[in-house]
């Protein structure tokens, strides 16, 4: 096994011999390699996927590997944030909604069509919730996708405080807790997604959810 | 890798040989063992589970391991197993609840006390929700894990069911959206409690998940 963080080769760094052509492409395209290795990491998680499958699927050889991402675990880090690029449309309809009610709803119901590839053909559930789960020696890791995994919750406490100051939302409302209900529903959406769940099914239950908006906010 | 399901030894299988002295202990606790194995795959996930970590953790030499359980493959199902038998106390107070809402609020309850670690010393989360997610070409061990994945919501639905037939919920309620519902924040709940989350944190997102229960009922 590699050793994390460890760059095997540093081409990348190097300069460009002065017999180059000029103009002479890439060896691979690093953005489409890099979109292969984010959907083979959401799909089978960071420890299954080995570097036989990167290398498979990113069509290079390990060394190119090495010399343009340094490692399997920070090739997993760019992957994420390739994620997170990629995938931050998905907040749209949740930032546009005029009240913090709708924002919420949107963001559940339009993860019950994405998490369940209703939106674009990917992996099922979300790879931030999914692919690395454990505390299996890869502790910088797990930092980093505990640290994705929480940005969701302060995006919604963010918008809930916007609710509560325009009198939506009553002041004795938990908002810490609200954030983390409606945070907890979406990350379980995500497994539920995984195991098969249609998107008709997330989107009932999220309306099960959306009950408990009303309730709190109706006192 | 070892083959899965393919046992390497059949040591188990064969007769002891009849010089062996009556009352000899067996080389390992099988039983000890086999919950050392539950606590490794439950706090690192199958996949980042090496034989090294199981075999230190158990305390037996790999032909040992393989002569007792087979395979990686089959000692994980086996501990999910024990995992399984393990905490079947977990369901009790659901099962004793008089009402169909003090049974859900049970178990959610229950559970964020079990999963961060506030009833017994163990890996936070559930290990049938967290320790195998991805489908990494073990296509038997991903249906056992869906499948233990989905037990809990067919006793939650049965307890609805009860709950309708009695008059505590409404003949308009969907008990399969309900059930989902409860079974995705238990699951989301899981993934918080890996990601350091407190017992008070979740026991305040059950609080507000139960409003969506009163909301329903309320009609």
């Amino acid at each position: 096994m590699q050793t994390p963080d460890q760059p095997l080769h540093d081409e990348a760094a190097a300069p460009a011999p002065a017999t180059r052509a000029r103009g002479r492409p890439r060896a691979f395209d690093r953005e489409a390699a890099l979109s292969k290795a984010m959907r083979l990491f959401w799909q089978k998680g960071y420890e299954a996927t080995s570097l036989a499958d990167l290398t498979t699927a990113m069509g290079i050889a390990s060394p190119s590997l090495y010399a343009a991402f340094g490692s399997k675990e920070a090739l997993f880090v760019e992957a994420l944030n390739h994620y997170g690029a990629t995938y931050a449309w998905g907040w749209k309809n949740f930032l546009d909604a005029p009240t913090a009610r709708d924002a919420v709803k949107a963001w559940l119901m339009d993860s019950a069509a994405f998490l369940t590839g209703g939106v674009e053909d990917v992996p099922l559930g979300c790879m931030a919730t999914l692919s690395v789960i454990g505390a299996a020696g890869h502790q910088e890791l797990c930092e980093q996708t505990r640290t994705a995994r929480a940005a969701p919750r302060a995006v919604v406490r963010k918008r809930l405080e916007q609710g509560a100051a325009n009198g939506e939302i009553p002041a004795s409302v938990d908002l810490d807790a609200l954030a983390r209900f409606v945070q907890i529903v979406q990350n379980g959406m995500s497994l539920h997604a995984r195991d098969g769940a249609s998107r008709a099914e997330l989107e009932a239950a999220v309306q099960v959810a959306m009950r408990s908006w009303d309730a709190l906010v109706e006192g």
